[in-house]
């Protein structure tokens, strides 16, 4: 019998005692041993759930229980979860979290802390809910220089994306709908104004760099400000809006963004639809893969913490390369004027405006959308020589989004 | 230094030496040592190549080597392929490879030879070429019973359906055109047969489920009987038609099978075109995930044949728990007339017949796709009701296909 301990028993939480309840047989088997749950710690009691009786209130009944080898964390927030994961690994147990707020913001110096222990600091389901992404990128893509990560990696923001797509619905409309869902909370504004994303793509950056950005540094905007004009764009020229996180090497530095993006049809990540999220990883060796399912919900990421629980309690006895990330400085980051893609603009006016938009991006890649707007896409340039030629041609687009080829 | 062997120097093997050159410094690191390749063996000399002068034809030569402590198996082709994998298990050595033929039928008896030996065999390469899909489903699905596995395990007549799908092309055109670009060679038997999906989907069965069926033993079908009445009435109702190697359990036996299939345009297999393999994982708690991506080809598939390398040489002291297969005995082995699924046919005839195949299938769901031929989808029901509900009807599709939902 291995013991272990629950931290938070909210949505994930308690999915995560659902899986190892009806899952036991399969995971005792992986594990080599029974796994029980000695403590599930919440500010609430449970009376009338089955484990019930294991909660507990203080951080240090589980930390001083020596039969506790692993303590998965699914409290959500940075605090007090990351000073419990902290006292955890200095206790000497491994920690397994789905908190990606925590990995984002203290995973360097948590990983470094958990190497000098000598145990494990897991977190697959920070990322991606269920969806297989951590560790594939650690382990089946360890062969290969990872060229770029760009993912749809909220749930939410792509049901609303969705929905505005299918019915042309407003985005203010399509929230209230996530929201009536339970897709969107009351407080859409971490998901909606792309803040959920940028702390995973700073992890999935960590993972493919070694360097660990704050998402708060990171540029970030969500989708409140898209309309049915890109809606409709997008739609004319065979693709879709999707909120995109994406990271790559400039010439040596991370860049790092959240954004809308318009994603043509032949890019497998414009297929990813509803509540599901993708995420399309750039590899030299192995070339695109794409990685898809549920990226959020009960079981699908309690699915993802098991599975890590399952990693460490089968391999106890192995000795763990955990990744080193260095906490990104000014230096490590490229500016984002040197994020260099394909752009799609928007303008509203007539034939012989066209032509001056096409002269001024040097594309001949033009579609009129309405009678009176019309679509130009760019060839890949600079954002710093993109703005310079819309700004030299004193044209105004109604909006420009970055093309995900 | 860490010394392997890699047999057989044809695209894959190349390929190996090709991703451990020139990812070098990253390898190294994550093994905690160089990795250099001591002999290559082959039937051939290769004195123009940088590594012509570890070229040698007697397996002994490695095999009594005792600073070869990993063998990448990469031949192709059953034997001798199996034997040498037998006797570098048998001599202590770790062994990654490839090879699908060997893992489909010899896997059961090799994984049980590595345990013995305390050494391990890995296949990551043997499906999906570079996409993570084996040591995922391991991993990161441990906490899951799968469900079903359903895929497109062969790229060559995947870009043969797409020409179809896109152009109208008939069968031998595309396949020529395959052939032209490399994609299939000049005895196409083994893909558009669909004898190189079921080797794949019995490797995925057993993963999923412990027990390890021949690949000749399970129904396969091929794509050669494909035809424009196919893909006109899959276009018209919205999706594509695609071989499918699928795996689920029907009352606790093992179903597996390889046959084109209708996928609707809602399910993410429907949009992987061209070349690449896409594979969907359906499971209790995670639901459905989609791994997709490069399935054959030579730098993608070395990818994974190195990400195994990777994994055995940086976990060399960890005891590792290797896949248990059973081999499948007839009792193991579903029934095919008791599969069950929604069906889509095509018929010849008028309004009148429509009413009557509708009936006799008891669905409302039936579609003109030219003047004089409707289709129409069956509920889910057994391949036996389906059968007996047809041949009641007096009436004689022109095709029926399993629809993939």
């Amino acid at each position: 019998m291995i013991q272990i301990a629950i931290l938070g028993f909210g949505v994930v939480g308690s999915g995560t005692a659902e899986v190892l309840t009806e899952n036991k047989k399969l995971i005792t088997e992986r594990c080599g041993e029974e796994v029980s749950i000695k403590y599930i710690l919440d500010l609430r009691d449970f009376p009338d759930h089955p484990l019930g009786n294991r909660v507990v209130h203080d951080i240090n009944v589980i930390l001083s229980d020596p039969e506790v080898v692993l303590v998965a964390e699914m409290m959500g927030g940075s605090h007090p979860a990351y000073e419990f994961t902290k006292a955890a690994l200095e206790a000497g147990k491994h920690v397994v979290t789905s908190n990606k707020e925590v990995v984002a913001n203290f995973g360097a110096e948590l990983l470094s802390l958990a190497g000098r222990v000598g145990v494990s600091y897991l977190f697959e389901a920070s990322v991606g809910g269920g969806i297989p992404i951590i560790r594939p990128m650690q382990t089946d893509l360890a062969s290969n220089q990872i060229l770029s990560v760009s993912g749809i990696l909220n749930g939410t923001t792509n049901f609303i994306l969705t929905k505005m797509k299918r019915e042309g619905a407003a985005f203010s409309d399509a929230l209230k709908e996530a929201q009536k869902n339970g897709y969107a909370e009351a407080n859409p504004t971490a998901d909606v104004e792309g803040l959920d994303a940028a702390r995973k793509i700073v992890i999935l950056a960590a993972l493919a760099y070694g360097v660990s950005i704050s998402p708060d540094s990171i540029s970030t905007e969500g989708i409140t400000r898209i309309t049915s004009d890109h809606t409709a764009t997008a739609d004319k020229l065979g693709g879709a809006v999707k909120l995109i996180g994406h990271t790559e090497r400039i010439r040596g530095k991370i860049y790092a963004a959240v954004s809308p993006y318009f994603v043509p049809a032949s890019n497998p990540i414009s297929h990813v639809d509803d509540v599901f999220n993708g995420i399309l990883v750039d590899t030299d060796m192995l070339g695109r893969a794409l990685f898809y399912g549920a990226g959020a919900g009960k079981l699908p990421t309690a699915s993802a913490v098991v599975a890590d629980i399952i990693d460490i309690l089968s391999h106890r006895t192995a000795e763990r390369r955990l990744p080193k990330w260095k906490r990104a400085e000014p230096a490590d980051l490229a500016d984002t004027a040197d994020y260099a893609c394909r752009r799609c603009y928007l303008f509203d006016g007539c034939p012989k405006c066209a032509e001056k938009a096409k002269k001024a991006l040097g594309t001949e890649d033009c579609t009129f959308i309405t009678d009176t707007k019309f679509a130009v896409i760019s060839p890949v340039m600079t954002a710093r020589d993109a703005a310079l030629a819309i700004e030299q041609s004193g044209l105004t687009p109604i909006f420009v989004l970055p093309v995900l080829d």
